[in-house]
């Protein structure tokens, strides 16, 4: 280590990772712990997979390729298979499912929280590991385990801050949109995901994006051609009239799409859902302006078999400019049927929810709720007299004791550079004990940020010098109160 | 991912790494929580680096060579620069504050946990992936810093449910050997780095194998020789005192220490470290019993420059046969003035403590300490009517509503098999409401737990059917405050 080799490499972060400072961390680490809370209560118990998978259990890797896909971070162990890094927390759950499902108790409710890494290109915002928060229920087939993961999702959003209003959790069921295609006739497989990759674009292309991409095809703004499904105009109407029946309560949905699954055993599947989800959410209490019936939600992964759910952020904060600010989904899941059985060949019913931490967390922040909220106050003890660091470590000390953040400065330099240190830490409070408040038996208190607020109040320099309101002298012996005094004073 | 090819992989998890159950995520979140709320308390603040470094930031690859070193799992990005996943906290944090060092308001405190990562061949109950915890301080020189450190150690290990005189954290600082190198005329640096590895290895080897690794060389049982430092055997003698110097006070330590280093200037400044290091732990109020000076500590890393301490814990359990069961280090840490200098050039003073997470839980929860108590009491509501699963999942959100961890069985199968779920649960309560107790508004209350106990007690097996002491049938309208009264009752 000490360099017997000239080299010195550059301190840098590889691209497109970050490191997360103490606001960023703080806002995370509270809504998970507000989110676990819920899990916890709701008979969740804790599983932790390795950050590594075989890359073939991940599905990312088959046995007539050379190395894994891209998309995952993967090497090759010392044995010659290839492990990669996991790229979601639903995966690595199938594997462990699987692996011990003979030992489960089932049904199998688990909740995990975690980095998770892709090896995509890295830009502005876009970070190659980011933290999710999933809760899955796997065993349980009926859609009354889809209701529960629904009501939870709802749960964790008014745990995080949010209000009824601010968020909602809108649910569909895959099978309606298919029952749909069976009435028109066009229940091939290709053609049905070509119809669920349009209806998943509504967001975006708007209803007549949507339409073409149906029909004939759609040029995009820079020239590219996407061909379209190809459906006759009588099918996009009946496709277009299922992605417009939203809006309304749960049961006027229902009510909506009745007519047009009424062709097909696996559409009436689908609706029979989500009435069921609509009675076990009405028994939860979770209300219509809690979770809504949306038909365009369709969800991108493949392995979705049934429900589906997306967590939406209603709420908006404002950009400097008086813009708004607006979130979008900061979570989602659904019944994944199929994804235990990759391995095992038996179908095992799954279904499970997945919270974005690090969006949420930031939009959270945005909004200035709950779990964005910044520290505890801070009080930091200056080191003015050489040799008495002892000293003020051991009124750090006696604070902490009473009950308040509290460090001595350590590093070195005077009494202006200290107080800059405690500025920039964003101290409450800095104490000064120089030489002469020692010989005195006095400390002097110095209050940063009510230094601050009156600094911007008061004009006459002179006033400010003189008077110095921000800061008070007092014994030692009072000390430790008067700060308590204080703290307490800018907490309540 | 619905399978166009019949692939089937096998559901297994990489050899080395380790699927973490709720009982012992539980006790490894409970001692972060409690050592990030010392860390906090004491004007830390939380930092967290990516997964992934550059391999040559991390002192794991060096431009003449063509791969990373082996130990670390690292992989070339797409742009041809080697990354590696982090080995430890330490090594990122000297890149972190290498890269913002300008930016940093300083002294730098933070604190970080996480997983590291080392890729070392896999063995029983050794893992590739474990968590760590650690807390520095970049930018302070003085020996205040490291006592702070030591002090810190040793409220953690008070914070994780340790009585006093149940650890201990061992103080040494390395420059004292140097300083007696020098005194004995071997103070060439390879000469240096045999005797620390000598000295490092007193606790295994004991004091006639370290006497032997000084001198001449050693056979170990299997026959291997290892070749020894070749001290005269008067510098032996030396050496061994130095090592021999530990026990009783830290003044007495100190006192045995001094003759040994008189002659050289490094030598003289540990001392001086030490004697101010007491001084603090004094004033801070770490008693003899929580810090001791023990010239034995060497600490296998390279880094350090000054001050290294280890956290052991006295406390035993018991095996099944009677056996102490020994803990031993659970944390180490020191001064490391050299590791950011290897980006920048420039000496930064730092100094750190880690602790080994999964390690230090497992020890807690043999020994049945706080942090790793178990979960809150979980009551199971029995699904027994087809249909009802809403009226059983409201029940279950109304018993969370007053404050219980409640859920619905959402599986299949009788009372038998549920009952069955609920015990492997570890379930306190289930509650059973049948088609009977519906039509007469009643509701029975298994007390799972209660009843557990009892059958051990009662030989009677029809008195046991006939009475069923442990279960209970009220009235649906008091089921709620029944089960709240039980669990109450188990806790209080």
């Amino acid at each position: 280590m000490s360099g017997k080799k000239a080299f010195k490499p550059k301190a840098r972060r590889p691209r497109g990772f970050e490191d997360k400072p103490a606001s960023v961390l703080r806002a995370e680490r509270r809504l998970i712990e507000a989110a676990v809370k819920v899990y916890d209560a709701w008979g969740f118990e804790p599983l932790q997979t390795p950050a590594f998978e075989y890359a073939d259990a991940l599905g990312k890797f088959l046995p007539d390729e050379e190395r894994p896909n891209e998309g995952v971070f993967a090497l090759e162990d010392d044995d010659g298979q290839w492990m990669a890094l996991r790229y979601d927390l639903t995966a690595p759950l199938a594997r462990f499912a699987a692996e011990n499902f003979q030992d489960l108790a089932k049904p199998f409710r688990r909740y995990q929280y975690g980095d998770v890494w892709r090896n995509e290109k890295p830009g502005p915002g876009r970070f190659r590991q980011f933290v999710q928060c999933d809760a899955d229920t796997v065993g349980a087939a009926g859609p009354a385990a889809d209701a529960e993961m629904i009501a939870l999702a709802s749960e964790v959003m008014r745990a995080a801050g949010l209000k009824d209003g601010e968020y909602v959790v809108r649910v569909n069921d895959r099978r309606i949109l298919d029952g749909v295609l069976v009435g028109i006739g066009a229940s091939d497989p290709d053609l049905r995901m070509k119809v669920l990759r349009a209806a998943d674009k509504l967001d975006r292309l708007g209803r007549d994006g949507v339409a073409a991409l149906l029909g004939a095809g759609r040029k995009d703004e820079s020239g590219d051609f996407t061909e379209g499904a190809k459906l006759p105009d009588a099918s996009i109407e009946t496709v277009l009239a299922f992605l417009d029946s939203t809006g309304g309560t749960r049961g006027e949905v229902i009510a909506r799409l009745a007519p047009l699954v009424s062709s097909s055993e696996t559409g009436e599947a689908g609706l029979a859902a989500l009435t069921e989800i609509d009675a076990v959410l009405t028994a939860l209490k979770v209300g219509e302006d809690r979770a809504v019936f949306d038909p365009s939600i369709v969800r991108g992964l493949g392995y979705y078999t049934g429900p589906v759910f997306e967590a939406e952020l209603l709420a908006t904060a404002s950009y400097a400019d008086g813009q708004p600010m607006q979130f979008g989904s900061v979570g989602g899941g659904g019944r994944y049927d199929d994804l235990v059985a990759r391995f095992t060949g038996q179908l095992v019913p799954a279904t499970g929810f997945s919270f974005g931490v690090s969006r949420f967390a930031a939009a959270l922040a945005a909004l200035e709720r709950g779990v964005a909220e910044g520290s505890e106050p801070l009080v930091i003890v200056l080191n003015l007299e050489k040799d008495r660091a002892a000293d003020y470590l051991a009124l750090a000390a006696e604070l902490r004791a009473g009950g308040v953040r509290a460090e001595a400065f350590l590093g070195g330099g005077n009494m202006g550079k200290q107080l800059k240190y405690a500025d920039r830490r964003g101290a409450d409070i800095a104490v000064i004990i120089g030489e002469d408040e020692r010989q005195n038996g006095q400390a002097t208190i110095k209050d940063l940020k009510l230094g601050a607020k009156l600094a911007a109040e008061i004009e006459d320099n002179r006033t400010w010098r003189e008077e110095q309101p921000a800061q008070e002298t007092v014994a030692r012996g009072d000390l430790v109160k008067a700060i308590l005094g204080r703290i307490k004073g800018a907490n309540g």
